[in-house]
């Protein structure tokens, strides 16, 4: 039997590409087709020379494909998953365009009104940590933004276990990647290299998925989150480190209560492929490259809060990586399969 | 008249050659003598190439001056800054020997008894911002740790004024000089490079003098910090970034509210030479080289808490910098002398 | 008497930021005027708030001055500049308009035609170490390249002496913000970091500059000369390491021969308060913010040839600094004025 | 049929961890024992947390294996080895201990007289693209240094086919992974990040390799060649731009023959599998975690030189990766088992 045919729409962006790298090295799918709008007609590996080796060009519109993964950016990207979804081909949309369960979300946030409120009912959030079944028999998954990630990895054992309080702070640092690969001052190198720097502290637009998926945890008591972003000066990688009181009663400040806290994370990630709890706080340089999120979880012992820390790579579990895990379980292929490949160190 | 002769004690960390810098180009003092263990004998543009024109040999033991800035680790700055108190000399100490008022948190935080207790009693913290009187006549002068330069000067109007709850977190991200200049695998740098990572989330040595001064802002209402220190890819400064809850019935969470807390903080800074309270999120890269610490506040609308926000460079109003301003103080000279020189931009 | 008032033309990139930096800090001149064609009307502060303490805003035209350092483009510089000679106004051009002496060069590597020959004869390359005098009296002074600043240090006295064959090789190493503020994908962050690579292997616009200085030092014999420029990434800096063979009967290519060369570097740059003759390898890191620029004779005792090495600030000595070097020749003022403060280490 | 069994000696440096990572992952061995000093009895996970999957514990002395790889530092290197050829064990040295061919310059360059001049006449040098029928039987093969590797491929062609005079200057660009983990100033992160420099300029070690190599390629006109190192502040790659005078009479100096030049080297490289010849000065950043090594030849029209660029990951085809082919092709395996994996980017 063949192997099922996969697309990339708009695989110029940073996104695109890492999904170019891993499909293209995927054993069980085949990567048919990639678009780009500016770049139709030239040859992958003219565009990418790390891609040299993948004879594909790219085209103004996509492929006969099984499924097409959308990397355009959001409202731009609805507009090219709509008539495939109606064709009945599969897709996982990277863009945020299918992520809000409430449709009066877009216009605030986005600036659009959502073109397709029916679609939005049918699509799954594509977290598989939280909705593996779900994404397994969806037509359409909406890929999680890269801070959601690492935000909802992060914090969800202790959310849904009611631990804490849902007195919530986010605090993210990401690298440059995550700004994606249009031009702009604040991504120029000589300005963004040597600083550290904290932004849209009005609302990220990332914010409202995490209290959309945090609140569903436990629907019973609404998380109140403050989310700040930072970017610091690295290519890849988003470190988030999330803070809330424990909640009265449940896990002792105390050294045996971190060894609780750890062994309830671990319950809540045993079987997950791609995340690992640690005792230690996590460095984002081990998931260069990887799908892998690294979760420590702790507890202040002096003011009795719960210190949460994710890593991932925001291209890899933050976008592609994720969107592939996506695919083959929509695809009813094992999880981790094209997945496999460790982290680049140093 | 001549000028005050000042000198440095351990030249050769990051603190110790920023101060050199500083020192040399100073229009009131004359840098007369510097101390190294390993380094004693060399001419110091040997050791610090940038400092060539700097006619200074490095000494065993600091010569004839009226003034002596410690750039020794803790416990051992102690033992060379105890003796010329006693000789009546002046002395800003930059490690964390004199910071902490009760002499029972050295033991547990720093590992060994005070030697000199009855001098911790009479060593005045040396934040110029809220102890600019008591510095200006002290003998001894703990100059602050970088950590606690940031938090407190970014948290202090807030803490002292009671608009928050006593509930902080604090969320730093510092560049690698401030962990020293003593080798060490993570700062090797193809293990610091494009990485981000917490540590000390046990208690940095740091936390007890953020707790100590904003404890003392307002006494009656102790406040419950989590401190979580992190390393993020560059060389130079400190970005903090704070959050409480806003404490009910003082300042709204609306945009009016917002710009109370801006004139709030704008006026507890007003005649401060190194604090610039801004109206948008700060960037390190605006503090290279330079004493000024930019805080930025705000109230997250949605959740009604403070984030306050603060950038430093680590070694200069972080270390070197401060110190100096100390020691204009304690000699009776302006403030800013010496300390005039913009950042260095891009 | 009052202070020779100076003015910015295109304050708003990097060399022309720089100026801001170093002239509001000078000493004997007063900065009174800066322009910028997009951000005319803003406070210089709003847009560097390194600067905010320099209280001016920007214009779109110069005001009245006796002196005008130009920052803008090639080309368009020439355009701002000449109706400032006619009235008889003082120039630093930091563009190339005015540093090739051949009028038929700049259709050829500049791609117009030069609007105003005559100044052109006019104008000096000042470069002070080569043309102290002729800056004093010029009224329009070429501020050199950056590549062609370290370059020909780095090789001037090689040159002029004879000492090698005119086969030279010059291999530079150039942090990110020679390339600009223009945006630009080769520049974005995440593109620039991480990566080294040469380019503009088929002739950099900064070769003729090298070939006509290094060409006047030692006119019987024209030197041929391949440059070859890279971008490594940091964010300033130039490394420039040049190579020739020696010439034969001139200085022996052993340990005695790389003393005499060390002399004859130190007696041709003895008086020079701005380059410094070492005796290691120099690094770009010492440079950071500073006018010196470190040079570094060597003789590859196996193979008999010159390796010549400089580091620079490539927006200090490469660009701003030189400018302000050359403006205080042409004022009357000594030349290191403004120019004394110590590089930032680390 | 089982798969061999490798095993890799001293897997705790940066070589050593980064064939821990490929050879986990190769399809046609296995990876069944890995030593470690200091380590040794500590997971392979717990030191390297991107290894966490690959369940191996660190050993004091290597277990029963078909080949080894060695990683271990110089002169150490051929201690451990020596007892494994004399049991017959392939073994692939990763070290300089078996690369020079006269034995006479071990104490010269290395510092030691060679214990084992007999097993230094059996070694081959492994680079495939020059070596690859003697690898394919050799029980001993000598992997090439980093420098190395990428200067021999960029200059091959040029010097086997005559086209250049054999006055050859080198430049070398390195990330700092080439400096190892040994802790050191000069890899401290403050002090090598925003900095370039050169080194070691009186005789890298790696000279008598490239030396020795590119000789052996042309016997009747040795090279005269001046190398000279530099590190620039990233992790990872190597940029090598050579220079050399073009032959008279062999390829012109201009556009026809920059296209004979494109086609020499096509042809020389034409079924390599893990060197493309490329059109554009090359980026290391396309080589990031990939065996490949980009070559671009061009002329420098104005003067009739070649300049010839190449671009590696040095852990990979400067260390580990070509270990690994080097492995394949003495096991009877294709050369490219296991190499596979695309380079990550950005």
């Amino acid at each position: 039997m063949s192997k099922p045919k996969v697309g990339i729409i708009n695989v110029t962006g940073y996104a695109g590409v890492e999904l170019a790298r891993l499909l293209s090295q995927h054993p069980e799918v085949a990567l048919v087709s990639v678009t780009g709008r500016s770049m139709a007609g030239k040859k992958l590996g003219e565009v990418f020379p790390h891609l040299a080796d993948v004879k594909l060009t790219i085209e103004a519109g996509i492929g006969e494909v099984d499924l097409a993964c959308s990397a355009m950016p959001h409202k731009e990207s609805a507009r090219e998953v709509v008539p495939l979804i109606n064709q009945g081909i599969k897709v996982v949309d990277i863009s945020a365009d299918f992520r809000l369960r409430d449709t009066s979300e877009y216009p605030s946030w986005y600036g659009f009104d959502h073109p397709a409120p029916q679609l939005l009912e049918k699509a799954v959030y594509g977290l598989p940590e939280l909705y593996r079944q779900e994404v397994a028999t969806a037509q359409l998954v909406a890929n999680p933004g890269c801070y959601p990630t690492g935000a909802i990895l992060a914090l969800a054992p202790a959310v849904k276990s009611g631990i804490i309080e849902p007195e919530i702070v986010i605090d993210s640092k990401s690298g440059l990647s995550g700004a994606g690969r249009t031009l702009n001052l604040h991504t120029h190198y000589t300005e963004a290299n040597e600083d550290a720097s904290a932004y849209a502290l009005d609302g990220h637009r990332h914010l409202p998925e995490i209290i959309q998926e945090l609140g569903l945890l436990r629907p019973e008591l609404p998380p109140s989150i403050t989310f700040a972003p930072h970017l610091v000066p690295m290519t890849r990688g988003i470190l988030t480190t999330a803070y809330a009181p424990l909640a009265s009663g449940k896990i002792a400040a105390d050294k045996k209560g971190r060894q609780e806290l750890l062994h309830l994370y671990r319950e809540f990630y045993q079987d997950e492929p791609f995340v690992r709890v640690v005792e230690h706080p996590p460095h984002t340089k081990h998931t260069w490259g990887n799908n892998t999120c690294f979760v420590h979880p702790t507890i202040d012992l002096r003011t009795g809060r719960l210190i949460a820390i994710s890593a991932i790579d925001n291209l890899v579990k933050g976008a592609a990586g994720q969107a592939i895990q996506n695919m083959n379980l929509m695809l009813g292929l094992p999880e981790a399969t094209g997945l496999g490949a460790l982290a680049i160190y140093p």
